[in-house]
This record gives structure tokens, C-alpha cells and sequence, in this order.
């Protein structure tokens, strides 16, 4: 069954998910801000600045009016920056159908209040929306994406229904969607993720080795979970595609932002040099600051996130850093999440 | 306070666990098989075989007499090759004191029962070392641990205070080591993990790209706890040092012997050449197996597993398999782990 979809947003990862829905049949309007991106990709076919070198599909069109993007569609996907979603929401409620699907792919907490995406969602949109938005997340490099690498994603709602409609319309032979009803753990997992490839960089750079490594990812992933349970997910779901493979994808490819603005502190740069040399937002940096909030507000504790906090705000050396961590008191592997013996 | 061991195995493996307790100050007789080994480590401090310019601690003691290792000893470490755990097992249980902590640090079922090593001890040696066998596991390669690269491992017991005395021999500021009740969880996540790094170099030399490398991993962490939990695993072990933690150094590392089978395989070798070109043997083979035979007792689906055994065996070809694992029905993430909406 083919629908009618609204993509609003028209960075690389939100063309690239309105080209996956045009590739699949259905009948999609992507909104971008700025007038001449709109124009490029409804007559030239191509967003050149996210994506050189890539033609979109030709039934994909693109406008700078949200009440044309909106109007009649089934279904609206949210492709914007973390910080910019309360933004957009709300100017775009208004046009969104009284029916309509809601998805949304952003990675992050709100700044400040430090909300999920979908809780921005639901006080902008209103309550008859709330259980039926859905997030979109997963291990995707949107580059690998449009080249129609096999790619899986996870989608999850507190409407099984809503899950599945989502899932229903990105389904295909490259682009493979599974389901899931932890809203809360999946948004969690997208979030805290670069904190760890934020580490990742830092303990490669200062050669602690595979198993430094595969440790740090590990129990970067058990305190995520360790959070996000106390915060509402189910510890499982960070096993999954939010979780481990979001992680895995993030943390071992020297691509990330993250990982590159870690490499370049373990290389003893300051971190105001490594964001004027990187000359843009580094997520990692700003989860750092929210996971410190977090976890004093959900009282858990976050070695990791502690200690990358100090690194990056507070001038700790990362070699004592990564010591500490290894000096801690001994203890159960999983002991916040499982009963124990 | 330190204790008196010995360490069974004179393998990587076992030759730096050893050095590792002799590090912590303990007085530790290792066991080799082969005479001149037990005196090269013995006298010369080095195992040229499987250590290349490594000097071992010079208060390592070795023989290759189970008599005069065992005797004596608080503590008894098994690192040998899970296909000769109970032929050793067998010989050394007289030997061993009766009140001893009994520890293994082998990967694998046995061949034909598919049994677990810690199954595998308990009726080797006998209903009253039962609950106090422990097991370590966790992303480790050995050649990081003998230069003291941070590294992090998890014991598991039955036995809280096993665990607990295993922890406290081994750790110290290098080697972390955590501890988990769950001993049937570690044991098949180390077993099953062979299975995804021969897929990884599969997928990697098939040019797939990150995001169906990170999917896979993923998807086969999740089959790995679906099997471990029918076999009675607790799934959340799976987000640990033993599953996450094992499958990513194992799976990202070239150096893996299956990770190179895997690949050599996507280039269109055939088995029999691959093990040929090899020499050794390469345990994902064997455990895939293992997986296909243990699925079906079980009753659980394992599309990963299943697709690797028909490319192993049945000349399946390797880019038609991953279509299928794309192409299966949509499915929720985690529908047999978590209850699902």
C-alpha cells in the first residue's frame, strides 16, 4: 500500500530517508528550510552540500513550505537536529493531518530541559498524538544508505500499530526495519551513544589497545542501560539495534565527529581548539554535559561519562582518567540491572 | 593475600593468565604437556611458541607433572582447548585439593554432547566442586594482557563467593574483573561469538559496508541470547564483557582466525581450502555447528547461524545468503527476549 509522506528536514540523513520512502512507491514531499535546497532537489534531483555526488530519486519532491510539505499526507517524519525540533513541531502542527502517522529520526536530548524528542513531540503536537509518535533509530551511516548498502533500523512506539505502519513504509530488500515498544529505551540509546565514541577516540588515540576498547564500549553500554532503566527503557533494548548497534557503528568507524574530536583531546588539544579546528557541533560534547545532569538526577552511576566530563570541561589528564576507571572497587558486572546471586 | 595456583595449559592463553597471577604476587605453577616447554618457561622465562619476545615473570614456576602442579594448590585454573577439557579434567581430579576454587578459561562445547565446559568439570571432577566452578571470559586477547594494555573480564560462579575469590586472585590495576551469577550466559557467549566474527569477515570481504557489519553483530547478539536464554541464560549477560564485549574485539580485529576464514571464504575459496590454507583449526566452524544443532533442541531461530551453516556446507553462495537475512518477514526487535506490546 502505497501513502502519502511528509519529510521535514533536508540534511543528509533526512534525504536519505525520503529517497528509501521513494524508492519504496510511496508518494513524498521533503521540506527543507532554505528555498534554493528545496528547489535543487524537486528540479535538479540532487542535495549537493549532504550529499555530493548523489542523484536522488526523481519522484521525490521538495518544498520550502511546510503547509504544502504537510497538507493530506498519512505520515510526517521529523528529520531534524535535536535542538531544533520544539522549533519546527511547532510551527508545523498546525498542517499535520489529525491522523497522521508521526515519526521522528533525531538523535539527542532537548538542551536544557533535557526531554526525549518524543516528549518535545507530544507537548507540541498535543495529546491526541502522544501514543502514536514513533522514533526511528539504528546503526545507518546515511552514506552507506543511499548506496543501498543492506542496512537495519528499529522503530518504536507505545502503538504496536504505529510501530508497524512506520515499519510498513520503509521496509524493503536494502533498508530492513524490525519493531519495538521501548520508545524511551531507543531514544536513550541514540542519545548517550556518543559520549562513548567521544571515549572511543580518546582511548585509541592514547593506544590502550583492542581490549581498552571493547571494554570501554561495553561498560559505556551498561551505564547507558543503566540510566535509561532508571529513566523508564527496558535494560534489553539496548542489546539492540538503539543500543549495541548504534554503538558499534559510531564507535568504529574514525568518520564520527565524536570519535575524531576524542582522538584529537588524547592527542593533548584543549577542547575549545577541537571545536574551532572542527568548525562544528559535536554532539558528544553537549550528551556529556546531559548525562552529568542525568545522572544525578536519576541518582545512577556513570564512571565513564564522569570521567570524560572532567576530561573535556574540567582539564583531567585521560591517561588518569582511563587509571581511574580501572582502579575502581571491585564489583558485579551487571549488578544495577540483574537481581544478582 | 596471596594464594597458591595452578594454571593447566601453557597455551597464549594460559601462560598469560598465569603471569598475570604472578604479577598479583601469588605463587603459580604452570603445566605444560610437553617437557621442553615446562622447562623453557621454567628456566627461560619465555614460550617461544606462543609468545614471541615476551618475558614471563621470572617467579612463574612449570612442569609438566599434574602431581607436582596440583598438589597443595587453593586454586586451579583450566586453559586448555575446550575439545581436551575433559581428558584433562580426568587425569588432574586426583590431584586437585578438595577444597580448591576450580576456574576455566576455555570457549567452546564439547564436540558430539554440546555440553558446557563448566557441565563438562562438574562431572569430571565430581558433585562437590560443583557449584564453586568458575568460569573467565571477556574481550581479551592475550598478547594486550602480557603488556599490560587495560583490559577487562568477567568470572562467573554458581557461587557468589567463588566468584568473588577468582576475582580477588586475578585483578588488579590492568585486568579488571568483574563478577556475574550467571555461569551458563557467559559460557555460551563465549562459545557463540566464532560464529559472528567468521559471518563479520564475510560481510566485510563482500564489501557490505558498516551499517550490515554493525547489523550483524547485532542480530547476532540477539540470536546468541535467544539461544542462551532457552538454555537458560539470563538475556541481559548478552550486554556484558562475555557477549557484547567479546563479540566486538573479536569481530573488528583482523587478526581473528575466523574473521580471516570468513573472508577468505567471500572471496570465493571453498572450506576445505580455507581450513588447508590455514593449518589450524578455526572454532566457528565447529560452533556453527554446534549452533545448528543446538537451535533445533531448543526449538529457536537462528537466520544468522542457519545461513553460515549452508554457506559453510552446502555451497550456498554468501551474497544470496545475506539477501535472505534481509528479505525474512518483518518481525519485532527482540519478540522472544522481551513480552512485546
Amino acid at each position: 500500500m502505497k501513502g502519502r509522506v511528509a519529510v521535514l528536514g533536508a540534511g543528509s540523513w533526512g534525504t536519505v530517508l525520503a529517497a528509501v520512502l521513494a524508492d519504496n512507491g510511496h508518494d513524498v514531499t521533503l521540506w527543507a528550510r532554505r528555498e534554493e535546497q528545496a528547489q535543487e532537489i524537486d528540479q535538479a534531483h540532487t542535495n549537493r552540500k549532504y550529499l555530493p555526488d548523489v542523484k536522488l530519486p526523481e519522484t521525490l519532491r521538495a518544498t520550502s513550505s511546510l503547509s504544502e510539505a504537510l497538507k493530506g499526507k498519512e505520515a510526517v517524519l521529523f528529520a531534524v537536529p535535536s535542538h531544533s525540533m520544539r522549533e519546527i513541531a511547532r510551527e508545523a502542527r498546525r498542517w499535520i493531518e489529525a491522523d497522521a502517522l508521526v515519526i521522528h529520526a533525531a538523535k539527542g536530548f532537548e538542551i536544557d530541559s533535557l526531554k526525549r524528542m518524543s516528549e518535545v513531540l507530544a507537548e507540541e503536537l498535543g495529546a491526541s498524538y502522544a501514543d502514536r509518535i514513533t522514533v526511528l533509530s539504528g546503526p545507518s551511516h546515511a552514506e552507506e544508505v543511499i548506496r543501498r548498502c543492506p542496512t537495519t533500523v528499529v522503530v518504536a512506539s507505545q502503538s504496536a500499530q504505529a510501530a508497524e505502519q512506520a515499519q510498513m513504509l520503509f521496509m524493503n530488500t536494502y533498508f530492513r526495519v524490525y519493531t519495538n515498544p521501548d520508545v524511551i529505551g531507543v531514544e536513550v540509546g541514540g542519545a548517550l551513544k556518543n559520549i562513548i565514541a567521544l571515549s572511543a577516540g580518546l582511548v585509541d588515540g592514547l593506544g590502550f589497545g583492542d581490549n581498552a576498547k571493547a571494554a570501554l564500549l561495553t561498560r559505556g553500554l551498561a551505564e547507558i542501560a543503566r540510566l535509561g532503566h532508571a529513566m523508564g527503557a527496558e535494560p534489553i533494548t539496548f542489546v539492540g539495534l538503539a543500543g549495541v548497534g548504534d554503538l558499534v557503528v559510531t564507535c568504529t568507524s574514525s568518520h564520527s565527529r565524536n570519535w575524531r574530536a576524542g582522538h584529537m583531546i588524547s592527542q593533548g588539544k584543549k577542547l575549545d581548539e577541537v571545536l574551532a579546528t572542527m568548525g562544528m557541533v559535536v554532539e558528544g560534547v553537549r550528551t556529556t554535559k546531559a548525562a552529568y545532569v542525568l545522572k544525578e538526577r536519576y541518582q545512577v552511576e556513570m564512571p565513564i561519562a564522569e570521567q570524560l566530563y572532567s576530561v573535556l570541561f574540567a582539564d583531567k589528564d585521560p591517561e588518569q582518567a582511563v587509571k581511574e576507571l580501572m582502579g575502581r572497587g571491585r564489583t558485579q558486572e551487571l549488578e544495577e540491572i540483574i537481581g544478582g546471586w
